[in-house]
């Protein structure tokens, strides 16, 4: 439960960080940050599907481990979306700059589906974990659709 | 107190995770995910170096925030560092491979600094933010000399 607050914590203190424009100094620094960001989670997230999957043996212990840094970095790329990071080496559509209402959606969505992929994970129940896996990549593949070319 | 008490679970979650041989399919995914993990760290800790240094205004919420972050990444990077991942796209020196125990102690002392730093983060008050900042970068610059080429 401390980790769960913790992440819940984490959440409400970058709610309220300064704007992305006062923590890049250059554009291309957003995009790097957001990428390894997202590259972080995705390690993490693709172990997850491995097990839920049966590519992996299921593992509970790691499962608890890799999900909860999963739902860690879920909460990070989003303040590299600043103004002037829409060109330059990325896949971002301008979709994002376009409806940002529904694009913040998406991003709040997906680290909700997190925190309770990292609560099932802990659960220690395969079945669990499929079902929370499941409902987190749908998260996952929505954003992906609307917001990143392919 | 909740969230020095998820970084230490964090870590001792971490210290017992599997071997990275059964982490990452291939040595790039390794080299990619830990220099990510370098990057979303580096990116936190260097604004609390420009706070430390007076470049960016100190902000104790904000600084509290990047150290958190910087702190739990701090974990991350070591299991990537697994074998066959010191060739390709890094600036890994094979020292890293030659001498396990000083990396390891190296990389021990850095994560033990990056808590002591999100403590003192947590006080709102500059001077200790610059002691813990100047010790943390100490550590880096320890690895760095070491086990990383120019």
């Amino acid at each position: 439960m401390k980790t769960i607050a913790s992440l819940a914590l984490a959440a409400a203190v970058l709610a309220v960080s300064a704007p992305a424009s006062a923590q890049f100094a250059k554009p291309e620094d957003a995009i790097k940050y957001r990428k390894a960001a997202f590259t972080v989670m995705g390690a993490q997230f693709s172990r997850l599907g491995a097990m839920a999957n049966g590519k992996m043996p299921f593992d509970g212990k790691a499962a608890a481990e890799y999900a909860e840094i999963a739902a860690f970095m879920s909460h990070l790329p989003w303040a590299a979306f600043g103004e002037g990071t829409d060109k330059g080496d990325t896949r971002a559509k301008p979709e994002i700059w376009k409806e940002q209402a529904k694009f913040k959606e998406g991003a709040d969505k997906m680290q909700a589906e997190m925190v309770k992929l990292a609560a099932a994970a802990k659960t220690n129940n395969l079945d669990n974990l499929k079902t929370a896996f499941s409902a987190t990549a749908g998260t996952c593949k929505a954003c992906h659709d609307a917001f990143r070319k392919d």
